[in-house]
């Protein structure tokens, strides 16, 4: 598969705008806008029956899963490959953290919400996290009307007093960068670090996280987006049970079956790790994002009207070479806010992005998946080029 | 299985309850406060790999269903599998109607408060339901402390203005009484139809329901409450879609492999209605709770210390017999209030109920899983008979 990308990066590379346009792309709408990750698919095609699960009529009745984890409904197989798999990749302190298990980790955002902001205060607890940020964690603060929490917005500019919690997105959606903490001087904000892209395909892995609440997903890890599953690694047990809490209140726990999958995947994953082959999943994946990284970057290069952040290098534990971030997400940008609405311009193209005043920041800015499929960002590219010609004569015309 | 049952039911009674207490109970603590459906565990082993599903590491990887839905992630197979058991089973409509598929019906209960309550009022929009209620309504209700919505208590004493919401829940849980709207005389109160138990093993089915939004559960139809499958029968589109925007936003949808698995159950289902042996699901589980509730009648009607409800016979369209209402659940109440803690009581024979209070109305009640494991339920009623001794001597002692 990577051999097969580094070939279209090459012809793609090889032929001028012109060529590339003389070749119809499909009137195909090309969907970047949420990171839905099916590059993985090709992967796990090859990976063949390695991961199959089969699952009786019988089984998993219960809502109760036969585990001793305060999580009641957490498959022991799954905290058992979850543990395996942190310790293997060194990403995260699993093994001192209780593991909640939550349908995405869309839920367990909001888990830790209900978790660390107290029911006793009058005003609701503020919600922050630094521009640009996650852009459902203003969605999930405020979707509710709850007057548990609040969302606040930029961390970098929060001013509020009393408690309040802050989102450290590491590597941070949409931009890549590595984040830390962006309130300062106060004791009283608690801390959730969405870890989702923390893994060596996206980033090279250089220290093992232990904060108090590290969120995980399974969609973003190994490109499993249909299952839902998410989990949180858990200090503190009071935390952890009153997450829980949250998951039984609203869903009655988590699906058996996609966990009893999960389980699987993670083990085949962890299995993978030590191979020097294409069968290593993170090796693989990593290769993978590489390429398309430096695709994108060829054609934004020759485009002239875009650019992109640039990630500095640093050795990772797990690959044991020095690489840079290569985030699941472009952060894309117009220069010179020649484009005011970058998002509006490529659904033009039949490209759809996410619009940077989603993340708390400005609309010349947009988040473009890297997790497509191989058709779909060999379209993508093709269009982007093919786009140069028009904004060339746009330019040249002064319209 | 049914035959098995019958012996055991003429077992305990043609045994008094001394010789009952001959064979040792064991000190296993009896779970029958949540409605933990194993019962049905035998038949799903009886069917062997009928209902088995495969799943393949590379299969659903997208959050996003190949289906022409507009609830995006429903898998095709679960819809057409849920309208084919309907239209079998002829309990309600489902033609007419939107599906909107959750984790659980439970998340279907909030995304219904969701879409029915304007975001624009000033005040929360009231939710309620006649008592005794299902126990969840009122945590979910206030659980979020939400503004769009507040729990506000017994439908049969409501008295409010304005915009309100009704559960009503057909058969009822806890006590099976077949309810009607209880709030009269207003237009603007929405209606939810819980339909979790108004399958044929629970209660004759003589009416096509045909509600504007109807809740139903995998996990009280076929058993399978590992699978957090529930799904909403929803007339009006412009709810359904705000019903899927909750689901999007909470959890991203619903996991693939649970709704893989629930098309299949259910379609097995279907195909065994039309059976007359113990294959046909709802045939065999209907003579399973008509048993337990023969049994259970028999020893309370024994002890003298408890009532149960009686339920009027009426002819099922889906069975072609009359019959009665046999409930999911025993709402038992300790008679002239002799026991004013009936939970705290049974919970001191390692019986775990669920207490009257938790319903809405008084402790000398409980409600009793009829859906446990065929040992648990054997049990119960073994330390149930037990009791009379005790009980006897106690108020002989006038203690």
């Amino acid at each position: 598969m990577v051999g097969t990308e580094e070939a279209t990066s090459n012809n793609l590379k090889n032929t001028t705008p012109n060529e590339t346009m003389r070749v119809p792309s499909s009137d195909k709408v090309i969907n970047l806008d949420q990171g839905d990750p099916t590059v993985y698919e090709e992967y796990w095609q090859r990976m063949g029956d390695k991961c199959t699960v089969v699952i009786s009529g019988s089984q998993s009745l219960s809502y109760f899963a036969k585990s001793k984890s305060i999580c009641w409904f957490l498959e022991s197989a799954l905290e058992d490959s979850i543990r395996q798999l942190h310790r293997t990749v060194g990403n995260a302190s699993a093994d001192d953290h209780y593991i909640v298990v939550g349908t995405g980790s869309t839920q367990l955002i909001m888990a830790s919400l209900y978790a660390l902001c107290p029911p006793d205060r009058v005003q609701p607890t503020h919600v922050v996290a630094a521009t640009p940020y996650y852009s459902c964690y203003p969605e999930i603060g405020s979707f509710m009307r709850s007057t548990l929490y609040e969302w606040a917005g930029d961390a970098k500019t929060y001013k509020g007093e009393g408690p309040f919690v802050e989102f450290v997105t590491f590597p941070n959606n949409p931009d890549g960068e590595m984040r830390e903490v962006a309130v300062k001087g106060t004791t009283e904000g608690k801390l959730v670090h969405d870890l989702a892209y923390y893994w060596p395909q996206y980033t090279p892995i250089n220290v093992c996280a232990n904060h108090d609440i590290m969120l995980f997903t399974l969609s973003k890890c190994t490109g499993h987006a249909g299952s839902r599953i998410g989990w949180a690694l858990v200090k503190d047990e009071v935390v952890a049970r009153k997450m829980i809490k949250f998951m039984e209140v609203t869903t009655i726990g988590v699906s058996k079956e996609a966990q009893i999958r999960a389980a699987k995947i993670l083990e085949v994953v962890t299995e993978s790790c030590p191979s020097l082959g294409p069968e290593n999943f993170f090796q693989h994946s990593r290769l993978i994002m590489a390429d398309r990284w430096k695709r994108l970057r060829e054609v934004v290069k020759e485009m002239e009207f875009f650019s992109l952040l640039d990630y500095p290098k640093s050795y990772c534990n797990f690959a044991n070479v020095y690489s840079t971030t290569q985030p699941a997400f472009a952060w894309m940008k117009s220069d010179e806010n020649k484009i005011k609405d970058l998002e509006k311009h490529l659904k033009g193209e039949k490209i759809l992005t996410r619009n940077g005043n989603r993340f708390g920041t400005e609309s010349n800015y947009v988040r473009i998946s890297m997790l497509s499929t191989n058709e779909d960002f060999n379209i993508f590219l093709e269009r982007m080029l093919a786009m140069k010609e028009t904004m060339e004569a746009v330019q040249y015309n002064g319209i």
